[in-house]
């Protein structure tokens, strides 16, 4: 094994949109565990839109800054441990971020169980899928016979999402961009229309598509999107803020949604923001259903794997453009 | 009893802010009642922003048309009826308009208990009270010594959103504009704080005033205030959407509320449109605490009556400047 560690760093910070000169790639020896710690070889990065949004400002987690090593969600497995809670072998997620190795303390680690794919761990049972799950069914609460809509329904959680409204008995609409997606999204995955934003119009789509109105609408885009879907909703919907990828990856002011208030109080609806991790402590009801509709083929996960640490940059400026169908992440050697 | 019925026409639609110019007072004959229906003196016309708000175009209820007697909700006393619900001497709310004498169908009023004094049954034992224990409790769910801020809370709602939030143990802030006002929210009602946004930089304002952060905004404002309060906001902090006074009496664009969307995500906020109409089959529950606290002197009802029924416009202008103290009402003859 070499003893040599690809570093990929956030080189500087982005002005507007992301590219490849944003980064620079180092080679630093291979870290050692202290006592505490594990030392991780990664397996597999997960690459999301809120890598970007890290950049922009504190969120949940302090602002990345430049010349720090890209932060990411990643899946390492154990080489040497310094801590009694884990064991070489053993497969673990955590912010390993963008490089070969990582020494970590073990409290800052989850252990994974053992499954096949691995790389599910890293959508469908991973956070994408306990996103879908808490997200709709939690904050959106759809009763059968509703009609959800779900942006960015080609990614990693919308296309979760819809598929879950379906198996509850909703009647589903997904927006995404391109004809590729959207009859992926309805061939493939069932939704009941699937719309194309790029097409034009979306108002006019979204109307027809909708003739009852609107009970749950999933958010993962924000601005213009979601400024045209509360047009839509129905008295005492529901809409769940997910994301807002359509506002991360710049820095021309964000479309301002215009219609949220008056729209909020007229039609008396619930909004609400939504992060996975206070959710974790309810993991393992969300993993009984997802693993039981994988294993009934009621739910079907695509990923979308690209090979090699040297890509990662690359990977993730595609996802800010909407390249991914389904969960994007990066494969080590 | 004379037969002669005065009535005030909204004679043309505002443009910009409202002006005695958008009325005209004609006399017409009275009304008769028709099968199924009572004839109504009117007592009380309650003095309301969203009396405003239904100039600018549909709402929960259609929008309202240049040459229509102005709509208000009041309260009257049957002076005939022709439906077996309803007997002369007989107290009832709804939409009578801003005139003498008004005949509706039964089914369209509300009757009233007997108690005194009637103008409570406008304030709070009517919407005003119900929309604040409502609002507040079930939307915003307030735990003891949690912080609560809320907006117009020299007003009808505000000021009882303020005080039963200080009766379920939280520390509460108002935010209201002059310095009589603000003085009376402290001295009077029994609020921490009082915060009085013509002073100006209330941002800093509040920031010293919500050390420990807001854990429920309850908002009657919407716009500029709104999105200084979404600053301030905690983790899992819910705003209620009750009111949006800010923008009803302009034709300016809305002030832009710039912070919800990446607020309501990372705080992971819930935000609730609210209209008190929802609650109407709860309301013996709320009423049972609502005379409780104000017979035990906990609650202190401000009421703001003004006379005649030629003064109701410069009542509703008045009120959209904010020259009120609690429940504006007119009282008729």
């Amino acid at each position: 094994m070499s003893e040599a560690n690809r570093q990929i760093l956030l080189d500087r910070l982005p002005q507007g949109s992301l590219t490849l000169e944003n980064f620079r790639i180092v080679e630093t020896p291979r870290p050692r565990a202290a006592e505490g710690e594990a030392l991780l070889r990664t397996r597999y990065i997960s690459i999301d839109p809120a890598n970007r949004a890290w950049m922009m400002g504190a969120t949940y987690r302090p602002a990345l800054s430049a010349g720090q090593v890209m932060a990411a969600l990643a899946l390492g497995e154990v080489v040497e441990s310094k801590d009694s809670s884990l064991k070489p072998g053993d497969l673990v997620t955590g912010d390993l971020g963008w490089q070969d190795y990582a020494a970590l303390p073990a409290r800052e680690l989850t252990k994974l169980p053992n499954l096949a794919p691995v790389t599910h761990l890293m959508s469908v049972y991973g956070d994408p899928g306990l996103t879908a799950y808490f997200g709709l069914l939690d904050c959106g609460e759809p009763k059968a016979g509703e009609t959800v809509v779900v942006s960015g329904a080609a990614g990693a959680v919308g296309s979760l999402v819809g598929q879950i409204a379906k198996i509850k008995g909703c009647r589903v609409i997904g927006i995404a961009g391109g004809a590729e997606k959207c009859a992926w999204l309805t061939k493939d995955l069932g939704f009941d229309v699937a719309l194309d934003y790029k097409a034009g119009d979306l108002r006019r789509q979204l109307k027809e598509a909708t003739p009852d109105g609107i009970d749950v609408y999933f958010d993962n885009v924000g601005g213009e999107i979601l400024d045209t879907c509360l047009f839509n909703m129905n008295v005492h919907g529901r809409v769940v803020g997910c994301g807002a990828i359509s506002f991360y990856d710049t820095d021309a002011p964000p479309y301002v949604v215009r219609t949220m208030a008056i729209r909020m109080l007229m039609k008396r609806l619930t909004l609400r923001g939504f992060l996975v991790m206070d959710y974790y402590g309810q993991r393992e009801r969300a993993l009984q259903d997802l693993q039981a509709w994988v294993a009934s083929g009621q739910l079907r996960v695509k990923e979308d794997i690209l090979d090699g640490l040297e890509n990662t940059p690359g990977a993730l400026i595609g996802l800010l453009r909407g390249d991914n169908l389904g969960k994007r992440m990066v494969r080590l050697g």
